[in-house]
């Protein structure tokens, strides 16, 4: 069959893994797009995977699995601290870490401090399918600002702390938030059975990068685990590490956490099952290789930041 | 050097020659993105070109040479004319090919026939430096419709006409208005002196395509002539075709157009000159070998369109 | 900082997963390639996964990870079986299939079924870390042929089937190999105890055929299951299919396959021990959900093909 | 109409102009591949362009072109010295250049000074339609070296001197070939009515780089001229700058070449005629703007070099 260049697809975002290894994904339609003060933002539809919010050219989330992300972000922790009242998030833009907590019917309040405005506006005009107005919550306090000074000046204790930030990309403004000295005031902003958790990054992408996240936080913890799930919309493996001082965070592990969320969380989990509890906990060898390879802590005078 | 991933360029917009060849041209901005009717468009910046217009994935001009594609399509045709009162302009939506136009004194009127309106809305609204007002001009007359049927129902005879359309891809909208029927329509829309002149796609990226447009031409009127300008946006070799039935057109070869653009053309051209007119009126062999080998000619029952 | 071209990789292999979602890797070195008279194909070196073998722009298996595939494909069925003895492949190019399979004490023949002597040829000389020598193994066998024929005239019967085959691409030459017509005679061919695992495509990728090949194999075996592995170098997951008529395969899920593994293997695995094999097994819900969905069965006359 | 993915081109070569723009071309078939000890170069089929030499990620020549570049580098100076009898060529590693030499009667001898053996012996084995055994002419003579030590040691006078070499890529090996310390020992190794001309890179892909050549070999020699071609294979504009002391090469543009190379020349030029010779020696506007603003020669201390 002969085919005409007409029926090509001609608009793209090419995702850069390294610089020898990309993913290209066409784009249908451009719902809107700007440069905020930190970044370079665009919502747009792709092919194949929908409505996505795109930052800096890095898919943040696409609706076709944004909640298999935040379902694994946000439950874990929740479950682990049992009866999670007050909760703070770091980042979490898109509006759907809010939503997730919210639908512990424990909360009493979410602070969630995220640095870039304009893409709270954009999330909140655009992105309705992530937020589910999670934004005008009576439960709900938003903070402009930058979550290491928030937590370095905050004297709250919350139970449940979830990082949803952005990678630690050199000179972007999220490498000192993966640092030993930003885990350390965290973990005193942790209440009674206070939970830790962050995105880390992938363990396949970046290797290096996620097993310095999970050195650096199992050095500053008491306890600290690990676990992952693949991300359609990242083509990749996403790993999340979990951390307390009072909570053995390795225990999940066993939790039947179908039974766990019952009276606990409004309506059911879309991803979040006991079976793909188990697969996100069970961790196959070549990722546990890389972290009992690595030896690194990633520290304010000498972070860790993307590419490896 | 190590390159870090983050400094790659990741919107681009990759323009197919065929299934085989691509362009890619990154985007630093999008200012506006829609789907109209008929087309896709995008008003976008790129990082090597600045501004630029795009429809269906191929550049239509862009601010760093439009005024070399817009002034070697209306120039030559209308000094040959030489008191050029009546245009008519088929498609054109960017506003450039009338501001040259109208940048003749003689000219009394001019008619665009535009198929898309949102197109024009578009260009009104983004691409100031393209039309410069042109829309506005009291001389300027907009018709929304296919150029076929006005050409079909029109009765005017016009010194000027300038056929400035989408290429005829396949089941596009343009394919019938390269054909023989129309062209001989158009013929019998010239008045005295009248000429003809069209982009004619390019000689080295679609050559077959070129040279039928350039044989049904020759085959309808008197006199016809090809003549080429590299355009650095599209990365391509561009070609037009000017005929006319009562003016021997190849004479265009030896007039010094800047002295007859004198008293004849407001303020000066900023592309178009002594020089670059012979540049595009020698025909380098690997083009006229192309045009001697073609014999066929467009018709609507067996239309040429691209790819060939 | 301000990037030269000449930094940038400047040959890659494009491997669409559609046409609108692609990988792009770039390629260090070349060291073969060639087209037979099925395919054409290269061994080249990819700058982020090392030496690979590429078959109609679809990476077969890297160096990085072909032991995750092979392992992951091999191991679970003969362990299965319990004391394998005849092993027959299908496909399985690289070598790599027959040397896990090799690495089984028990084994005492393996006849490997594989239609383009081209590939093995290449195999030998370029992908010695695949085979390590297993072609020159005096328990394997190699019959140049369609695996469809051979099934169908055969009379053996085997302890361990492995179908390690091309997908199955609309016009290709596999796409018999996954209907039912062609499990049912496989079936036939298994012995005592005897197992047949499949690799299945991508679950993520190619969902329906992914799950129109477990539901054919379903509807023709007495017990069936599938199990799923990341694949670094596939930037996806992928699927298995095992079944049994006499065994039943989701038994698996309670093996201690490295007790199991004891005595009945050479040396250690690199990627398959316990921890690896659960998360293998237990489903992420996205994938259950495809399965569930799915009722269409592939038949000879009605086949299942890339892509859906 | 429903695409496969599998009909897609998947093997890639990416020729970057700068980090935000590149051409994309299929490759079907891969001849030979290696890496020299200066260079990365590959001889391919490009599934539009047919074969072609790619050394460092860009096309040298292509088959359906190469006879416009080389009859465009070697004709015009030839003819101005009217009776080329010693040639020398710097480069020129496909053989295509020394062909062109050959083809003029007078000629006695050519030496050829190229760096790359290994270029040379890919050329010899894989790129006949190139150098049609100019290799093992009695006249030829090939030195394997560094020009700059060549020009500099060399006490012979040459009619025409032929600079194909190629760009003056950052920490490449031709960077001081384009230097005015360079161009002056050039300027001296020229005989009676000498003519000097060399490939300067394109006027509109590195505009900067090209204009610098100019202006610095217009520095060195009392006469100097540019003129330009659009290859098709690269595609871009290519520029040529051809100098003297003795020959004013401004007169070129009013020869009639066709005339002056009957008797001279063997055979018939696939290219160079007379009206592609207008059409190279009239430049249209927006190169010669790029001259104009220039003012920077390249210095062996301060040396221009890709990209600008």
């Amino acid at each position: 069959m002969k085919l005409l260049p007409e029926e090509f697809n001609w608009h793209w975002i090419i995702e850069w893994s390294t610089p020898s290894t990309a993913h290209m994904h066409a784009v249908k339609n451009v719902y809107a797009y700007g440069n905020s003060k930190y970044q370079r933002w665009a919502v747009v539809e792709y092919e194949d995977f929908g409505k996505a919010l795109v930052i800096d050219g890095k898919i943040q989330s696409s609706i076709i699995d944004e909640y298999v992300y935040h379902e694994s972000l946000v439950h874990p922790a929740m479950i682990l601290n049992g009866n999670p009242r007050k909760v703070l998030i770091l980042g979490g833009g898109e509006g759907a870490t809010a939503r997730e907590a919210l639908r512990f019917k424990s909360v009493e309040s979410i602070v969630m401090v995220d640095l870039d405005e304009e893409i709270i506006e954009v999330s909140k005009k655009y992105l309705n399918e992530w937020h589910r107005n999670s934004f005008y919550d009576k439960r709900y306090k938003l903070v402009i600002g930058d979550a290491y000074s928030y937590i370095k000046d905050s004297k709250e204790a919350y139970d449940v702390i979830i990082s949803d930030l952005v990678d630690p990309e050199e000179y972007g403004p999220a490498v000192k938030l993966y640092t030993k000295e930003f885990y350390e005031m965290t973990s005193e902003r942790l209440g009674e059975r206070g939970i830790f958790v962050t995105q880390s990054t992938s363990p396949v992408s970046t290797p290096t990068v996620h097993a310095v996240i999970y050195n650096t936080i199992k050095s500053v913890f008491k306890y600290a685990i690990s676990y992952y799930v693949y991300i359609r919309s990242f083509e990749s493996i996403w790993g999340f590490v979990m951390a307390s001082n009072e909570v053995d965070v390795s225990r999940i592990k066993g939790v039947d956490i179908e039974k766990a969320e019952e009276g606990l969380v409004e309506d059911s989990n879309r991803y979040y099952d006991n079976e793909s509890h188990s697969h996100m906990f069970y961790i196959p060898k070549y990722i546990r290789s890389i972290l009992e390879r690595e030896r690194r802590v990633s520290t304010l005078k000498d972070p860790i930041y993307l590419p490896a």
